[in-house]
């Protein structure tokens, strides 16, 4: 057997493996014996943050900070932290996306969303609380004791989050809609597509990437390297998630499918029609491979990470 | 004429100063050509988050930052960074406290609060982006050469912030309004209010203080004269808006007055009562001037500071 086929067969079995460790690590750090005193403990806002970041999820940007720190062989418990303080960004910007002034969603992996299930400012309130707390795990000592690195990942992580990163991303997808102009929906070309993406979905996911390069204190050669594998693999992620809209079973997906192409959002799909974008997906996949040779077959399982995020059916 | 006095005159000079250089850096740190790329700026978002953090205010947080770090003499241009870092944590919190969802106010400094002059998503999106480049911004060398100084920045910041903190503290706020008891407002003791406060608007006035101490390195003693400071200043901070709803007048303070009371808010002037509540508050600057004896009258403004902050009109 080929140690490919063994990180195959293993793959699975990592990704589950990070996700039962990141469930358990963000209860610890969501448990409310650390907040302040009896007297006036928030406890709303602390099960509202407790509803939006634990019961499920991939965990896949925690995965790729696991198992692209695990190639520079340092500590899990450390790329845990890291993961964790990513997940708490992912998470806080579901909730804020699912909000009725965003996407108005009513449910979220099969549960009501925070707004549903609480209320509107307690999800407001349990997103920034999530935000926050990202920066809060990322500057901790354990999640690494130099402090250089852990400047350079609260700079990276915020820099992936926010107006050049995800919440820009967000933007445009609002504007894409043509929220601001009346429900024009604006026509976009394949490279506003593939900005937009790359901020809103790609951003998170190439910091996942970077931030094992950064925990092992990569050389630069590596971080590049690592780099380009986070970017096509984002990429390659939401020409998944676009192909899964026009495809996909809404059981199987756990979210309403044809919901894009309903508000006739610019995907890739819708730019580049379904042939080409799959065409792409397995291009973006190739690059991601290709991506990763310099570290061999220690890198296998990000090389199946890749082929999963493309395959994923939900 | 004695050093005090000399404070005293140069102290409105002082406040001003620091609010017109945060204007101008915040103005340079938001300003759009930082945007990544030409093709698809978010420039909504950016105009939002400029429209909420730049345009006024004290600035009184970052004058803090920039007064406390004089203290030691450490170049302004790293306090006024991290005091930027600092305002766009407390302009982000306007924002969100202003949605319909939580407090629902139409003004905020007699200029339109962000979800009017824009539009709710957009509201909640710059305040998240604004939440995100406070990290970014106290992570960045230029805030401190010395990066285990960063590290404890953010993470002191996160904490003033989040769940134990700000946004905990404005959870409780809205429990207090008995928000999520059908309107049924709740009694709370003083020792509550004196918590509820201390979180919501104490904690990020004290990281102010403390951020100084940080950027200069300070002694275990200096810090320790510096927190008690930032906490008693903190307190009074409060009861002086409280007394200011009770007393005050709309067109001076800014906003609406009386409000608290209407909504049968527990604040520090409804559980002392008032005269209670102005000698508590004439402790509390007492307790912040005799906090910065270790300094002598180097710190003169900060003691200034104290009583301005008591005896404030707006």
């Amino acid at each position: 057997m080929s140690e490919l086929n063994d990180a195959g067969a293993s793959f699975r079995q990592r990704l589950d493996s990070v996700a039962t460790d990141i469930e358990t690590l963000l209860g610890r750090l969501l448990d409310d014996t650390l907040l302040p005193e009896e007297l006036a403990r928030p406890r709303r806002l602390m099960d509202a943050m407790r509803h939006v970041a634990l019961g499920g999820g991939k965990r896949l940007r925690p995965f790729l900070v696991v198992e692209t720190a695990a190639l520079f062989d340092g500590p899990r418990a450390r790329a845990l932290m890291a993961g964790a303080a990513l997940e708490c960004v992912h998470c806080y910007s579901l909730a804020h996306d699912d909000l009725p002034a965003m996407d108005n969603d009513d449910l979220r992996r099969g549960r009501p969303t925070a707004h549903k299930a609480f209320d509107e400012a307690t999800a407001i309130l349990a997103g920034d609380g999530l935000l926050t707390l990202a920066f809060d795990i990322m500057a901790r000592p354990e999640t690494h004791p130099n402090p250089a690195v852990r400047s350079e990942l609260v700079l990276a992580l915020a820099r992936g989050a926010g107006l050049g990163g995800m919440v820009g991303g967000q933007m445009l997808d609002l504007a894409a809609e043509g929220r601001f102009d009346g429900g024009k929906i604006k026509k976009l070309a394949a490279a506003d597509v593939k900005q937009l993406q790359a901020m809103k979905t790609g951003a998170l996911l190439r910091f996942g990437c970077l931030a094992g390069a950064m925990l092992g204190e990569a050389s630069t050669t590596q971080r590049t390297a690592l780099d380009r594998y986070g970017s096509a693999l984002g990429e390659a992620f939401q020409i998944a998630d676009d192909l899964l809209d026009v495809e996909g079973d809404a059981a199987t997906v756990g979210k309403a499918t044809g919901k894009d192409a309903a508000v006739g959002k610019g995907t890739f799909v819708s730019v580049l029609g379904l042939d080409q974008a799959k065409a792409r997906l397995n291009a973006l996949v190739s690059e991601a491979e290709q991506a990763l040779a310099p570290f061999g077959s220690s890198a296998d399982v990000l090389k199946m990470a890749a082929r999963f995020v493309a395959e994923r059916k939900a």
